[in-house]
């Protein structure tokens, strides 16, 4: 191992930001702009750069360190399992691989019987897709515009945001309006209106489309990039009932919102619904070694028991991954993780945002679950006109140089700390949001 | 972490299997006729299962430990790492992913400035796609038939072999034939025709196909799984030509080939020729962590200094797998390990192979540079006949029951080493494949 590689004294944080200009390409950025955080180490909700100045992580990362940086058991699983065999072709059995997959069926709902495993949550929405235009043998799958799914080809093109445009580069997707009562496509007045609004376009959108056309739909259980749009009670039962009535698979995508994010181990409990294919990603081992994976009802799993998968990467059921997450659910349980972001969620950041959005005429709307939260902020609070770059760009360097690593995006700061988050980081967090937005006023 | 997961004496193999069966859903297959092997360690080119039984790896699992299994200085680097920082979101610097972009950089050909960092090989692809529709303003990619470039949604687009076909979800695909001269499209009586023909048919796909149109040109610098098939000497160079000719990118994708695989840091150094985009995976770290990427050429790398780039991912130059690159490369470097393929290709495998086909009438042809050969086998060497599928069945049971893992496709036993495989190592696999040959005749 190259020595520079181990963090010595010697090295600066300019070392490693000109390391970085010289030969990293960024995702989504204009390179010529950048000046990324250097960051070099962690521990739970804490991080460090080559200074010693410390960050407390309200983002963890991509929403994906549910369990916080570091945990030291599943460090300990990922260097054990290292030791053992870090790599092994997909087509052979490995009793990390087989582990893992028991762990998380457990946390399925009844009648899930296989996880196919991916690198991450990009390909495991590519999978589920592929499966259900397999077992239906129709090619259409319906997905919301306030949606990310990943940015390969077909989940690209899944995705309804921004980034789709520009990588459009498939057919047979289409995109509907997904119920979000703040900005309401259905001229709602309430979310009771808003979900029934938010179905009969459904419905009209799949009778248009043809029903025997569409293989899938496809929903994230909380649309999460697109600014934590917790569903209205009923929705997602709503499209269960359409997916049924039409022979339609339904995909939840649970990539951002699952493993502990909302306070249960997988965000669809809230809303009694069960789909047929469940991916996940993130959370299942914090990110610590890349993966991804879907979880198959039995209906689907025995469909293709005779029908053979066209799909498959080299590493897929990667060891050093799924002893990771075997650790990881392993350390959930055993320490309460999931609870603890449930409580945390309900008695401190929840009421903590909605006492911000009090004091801070800015807060057009604040809303989430667990420690999954979204303040919104707007110009006008009347007509809900969405703060611009600048501002946003103003508050975002308010809050890192005060020592919080916030996630922002658009308009909005998402408020998603590890799951392991302590009522004093709450308290923290919180009290520098808070002086940001008096500093922005 | 749970204690079924590091191996002890009780866990049996039928444990494995069992566990296997139960929860995981596999790549490329009918799940219910699977019969996996169990694997629970390895070292080297050897891999033994929870009995002790021992293979030698004859296919580096999916043609990615080029390094070997369980490389001490990789196992060291990854533990490490592990305990400063598994991940970090991809806007960040950190100090391992700017030294394996370095590495990496430093093996590119020159005017190579940038690293993208995905997965795997598929992502590279589906953004190397992307970087090149992003920078002509233009959608059509070229690709090879006899070609695979991963089963993401625009990558299995692109991708030739038959797994395209039930996944051509994608526009703007179009598939020309690349030279084989085995089994020529162009009817072809030596390389030198095969080599001018297959490029008289790429000029006229173009043309047809409007070069106004057209992106990219993808093509692995030696497809690997459609059959080692190396290109006739001045085909690449002809390709660079027509893609100059018409302002279309050339990306060559190294998945396979690179690292080490052809005796030389990349494939493309046998053919004097450099791409505009060169896509990457596998031997990188030999998969020890899932990591892929692009290598991108100043013209690309200027273009996205001033524009947005429209593509990203949450574990893009996650450090785990930088690290894991980092200390492979170094690793390699140190003992020679590029060199090993050259010279084991060059003075054993590829006469080894060469005397068998001698033995065999079976075996119609054999190819290959370094430690990247195929033999192909024919029940008639006049009409060049594949040989069924039955009988590969039985072929690759006979090696695997005499203890070798070999990689086998369609009519073709691929025959892929590590790199650092020994000459005994060698002498011991070909003695099994000339075994299982004899019983098979």
């Amino acid at each position: 191992m190259d020595i520079s590689i181990d963090p010595v004294a010697a090295v600066t944080n300019d070392d490693v930001k000109r390391l970085d200009r010289q030969g990293v390409f960024h995702s989504w950025s204009t390179q010529g702009s950048l000046d990324p955080l250097v960051i070099k180490s962690g521990a739970g909700c804490k991080l460090w750069d080559f200074d010693g100045r410390e960050y407390l992580d309200f983002s963890s990362q991509l929403v994906n360190t549910n369990i916080g940086h570091q945990h030291p058991k599943v460090i300990a699983a990922i260097k054990a399992q290292a030791e053992t065999l870090t790599t092994i072709a997909p087509a052979h059995a490995n009793l990390a691989r087989g582990e893992a997959a028991a762990r998380i069926l457990a946390r399925a709902p009844k009648g899930f019987a296989k996880v196919f495993f991916t690198n991450a949550g990009a390909d495991a929405n590519e999978n589920a897709i592929r499966m259900a235009r397999a077992f239906t043998q129709r090619d259409k799958v319906l997905s919301a515009y306030r949606s990310y799914h990943g940015s390969t080809g077909s989940a690209i093109a899944a995705t309804g945001d921004f980034r789709r445009v520009p990588n459009e580069f498939a057919r047979g997707h289409v995109h509907f309006f997904n119920p979000f009562l703040y900005r309401t496509e259905f001229w709602s007045r309430d979310e009771e209106e808003e979900c029934a609004r938010a179905l009969q376009h459904l419905r009209r959108v799949i009778e248009c489309e043809g029903p025997g056309s569409i293989a899938a739909i496809l929903l994230e259980s909380i649309p999460g990039t697109a600014g934590v749009l917790v569903p209205p009670r009923g929705y997602l039962q709503g499209v269960r009932k359409l997916a049924d009535e039409f022979g339609i698979v339904l995909i939840l995508d649970e990539v951002m919102a699952g493993f502990g994010r909302t306070g249960k181990w997988l965000a669809l409990e809230h809303f009694d619904v069960v789909p047929d294919l469940i991916t996940f990603a993130k959370g299942v081992n914090s990110g610590y070694v890349p993966a991804g994976g879907v979880m198959v009802a039995q209906p689907l799993s025995d469909y293709f028991d005779e029908h053979f998968f066209y799909g498959g990467l080299t590493y897929s059921g990667h060891p050093l991954a799924m002893a990771a997450i075997v650790a990881t659910l392993d350390a959930m349980d055993e320490e309460g993780v999931v609870e603890n972001a449930a409580s945390i969620g309900s008695r401190l950041l929840g009421p903590g945002i909605a006492a911000l959005a009090e004091r801070h005429e800015v807060i057009g709307e604040v809303r989430g679950l667990g420690v999954f939260h979204a303040i919104e902020l707007v110009s006008d609070r009347q007509r809900r006109t969405p703060l611009g770059a600048e501002q946003m760009g103003r508050l975002k360097r308010a809050m890192v140089t005060r020592g919080l690593l916030p996630f922002v995006v658009e308009n909005r700061i998402h408020v998603v700390p590890p799951c392991i988050v302590t009522p004093a980081e709450v308290e923290q967090g919180l009290a520098i949001i808070d002086e940001a937005l008096s500093e922005l006023a």
